[in-house]
């Protein structure tokens, strides 16, 4: 593997110009009735066209059999290797909810749940309690004060919620409160290195004063807490790179994860259509785009196979405006599977084309999974989608001693 | 990735002989008018009709869209990582002209510059004086006497030449005295580690010396030097894969490098008729062979896309004397590929091709890159070359625990 310490000796900035366009969830399996895909039965002539120009290949995005995240998936193939970079459970949650983190806050996942009056957890979810009753318990947290950080508590979704602590000289190196299993007490907060032993007294201290307010609030008498951690300060795609990169994508999670990696957050409309828009707006202001289309895997997640078909299919329509823009270097891909008939992330591999002047097309002239596998990039990792494509944009020089 | 610490544990040596044949910057890119590569435009009955009988693939020699240099190149496909393994700028450079360099000897790559009155480069290639100019002044700067070391100057081509340090306790761990910029002043040589302060403080006298030696010779009135570097140590092949190798190659550098690996490197006349007349004739000698073709690489950099299919056409030619000497094991490919639409090294994968009486032919009846892509071997690394030759040859046991 080439980490991202020796593209850096090796990329330069030039014009030229790379999108690449993640369909969230793209790859999927073959309907029992038909034996085809959802890319497959999608009708797709503009994206065949590109892999007819381009050349294809199946992407593995983690490594084969790893079902990816949508955070480790992305870091992927933005050329960030998921193994070595993780981005802490509270700090993804953060991003999910359009937190602003600074630098030295520390994010944590909270669940509301239920103990027993001998404190023993009975619900690690409260019953999955509603927004509306959510949002005033994260209110009601709000207003506590503990000595040293200022506090912030966000609704998630059900009965999940953010906490941030803002103040000097906290670590996140902290034992999770959650036990992960029912019928036990919550576990103290510790502090897992010398220098965390502020950071662990603040988180007590909340936890305490969290139990006494939320004591006549059953089922919701509770929290527990886990994932505490810090913005990971990953080095700038601008600086591995030597790119200036923007980033189209209507969801909160993604936008935080493309501002993590440096990318300027383009504002954007809600629809497919919307985010195409933006890209060709601003086309001439940068030299790298990130357009993802999250509905894919909202419907392969819903178990909904029509629906993404639709939506592959909006997707391709639009294309020859991204086409028209004549970008050095384009890639489709995605950062995981989400088949339809498994209803969620799988560790199926993901069709991977790319198209670019000086690539050698290989013949295959169809975009979908099996048509990809006859690629002759064959099958890859996520990892690699970088510096392919900065080569292809000839933002590459020699690799030698 | 199975490291030469492992091939080491199951390497055997047997009577069986392995060529292989590495068509430098074999690879390329359609010709714009006949949509055919350089190799697809090649007639090449012998190699197709090899690779109807072998296996096929398609290498990324270092890494997908890295584009490989010589060293790095050839280092992968001998099983060497070129990630792991580096070959230092002043090494590669002495070997480029054939120095001998001990074990001790410090080389580094030198330039000469031009200064201005304060001291400023006002030009880091010093207008690139001419060969016959540049070898008296290395015969200058060779008489200077340098306190704990022997001094070695040889020019190399147009402003470009190396200097060799030979003495006692010398460390390279020194930083450049080229500061890859123009307009600064030259920095000094440092010291990166303790023990390298006997060096720094050569290099300094050499530098300070060379400087006054050259001031009546404006534009090359200065040095800079860059790329400290020693003798790698690289284990041998005979050491690793228990293989007597021997290098038929006409060009230094590929000479030097086989040198460094340990390999016996044959005299040769100056053509390809010759190189493989050269094969031949020590056939019964050695039971491994690396022959290298230069041309397709230069004339790949030249641009020059009739002169690179003629090249292989020759070289097709040719295979019938390799054939009936009746090797265990052929291998045919190149260290990166050489496109003549872009006159330089690329990142394009390289074609493969290994015959022998043990491998599982695959139906590819064509030595192409994208006949190559729909072959068994599918893409991979270059360092994986080694341990498939060697499996062929029926070299490696069982790995076991």
């Amino acid at each position: 593997m080439v980490t991202s310490e020796r593209i850096k000796e090796v990329a330069r900035s030039t014009p030229s110009r790379i999108v690449s366009v993640v369909i969230d969830g793209l790859g999927g399996l073959p309907h029992p009735e038909t034996g085809k895909t959802e890319l497959e039965t999608a009708q797709t002539p503009n994206l065949d066209r590109l892999a007819g120009e381009g050349i294809c290949g199946l992407i593995d995005p983690i490594a084969p059999g790893i079902i990816p995240g949508s955070g480790p998936g992305h870091l992927a193939i933005f050329g960030y290797d998921p193994l070595k970079f993780t981005i802490g459970r509270g700090v993804l949650e953060a991003l999910g909810i359009d937190f602003e983190l600074e630098e030295n806050d520390i994010a944590a996942r909270g669940n509301f749940c239920t103990i027993d009056e001998r404190g023993l957890i009975r619900d690690r979810r409260a019953g999955r309690i509603p927004a509306e009753r959510s949002l005033e318990l994260c209110q009601m947290l709000g207003e506590i004060k503990v000595d040293g950080a200022e506090l912030f508590i966000a609704p998630v979704r059900e009965h999940r919620f953010v906490v941030v602590f803002r103040g000097e000289g906290l670590s996140d190196e902290l034992s999770d409160s959650d036990p992960q299993v029912e019928g036990v007490l919550p576990k103290p907060v510790t502090a897992l290195s010398q220098n965390a032993v502020k950071a662990a007294n603040i988180a007590q201290e909340f936890i305490v004063k969290a139990r006494e307010s939320l004591t006549r609030h059953y089922p919701a008498n509770m929290v527990i807490l886990r994932g505490f951690s810090k913005h990971p300060n990953l080095p700038s795609m601008s600086e591995v790179y030597k790119l200036k990169p923007a980033a189209i994508a209507t969801y909160p999670m993604y936008r935080g994860l493309a501002k993590l990696l440096g990318m300027e957050v383009l504002a954007t409309g809600s629809t497919i259509s919307e985010e195409f828009a933006t890209l060709s707006k601003h086309f001439k202001d940068y030299d790298f785009f990130f357009l993802h289309v999250k509905e894919t895997d909202t419907a392969g997640e819903d178990g909904d196979f029509e629906r993404k078909v639709a939506i592959i299919e909006e997707v391709d329509s639009l294309f020859p405006s991204l086409i028209n823009l004549n970008p050095d270097v384009i890639v489709v891909t995605a950062d995981h599977s989400t088949p339809a008939i498994l209803k969620g992330h799988s560790w199926h591999p993901v069709p991977f084309l790319l198209y670019s002047r000086w690539c050698r097309p290989d013949g295959v002239a169809e975009f979908s999974e099996r048509a990809c596998a006859r690629g002759s990039l064959g099958r890859f990792r996520g990892i690699e989608v970088m510096p392919l494509a900065m080569a292809n944009a000839l933002k590459l020089v020699k690799f030698d001693a």
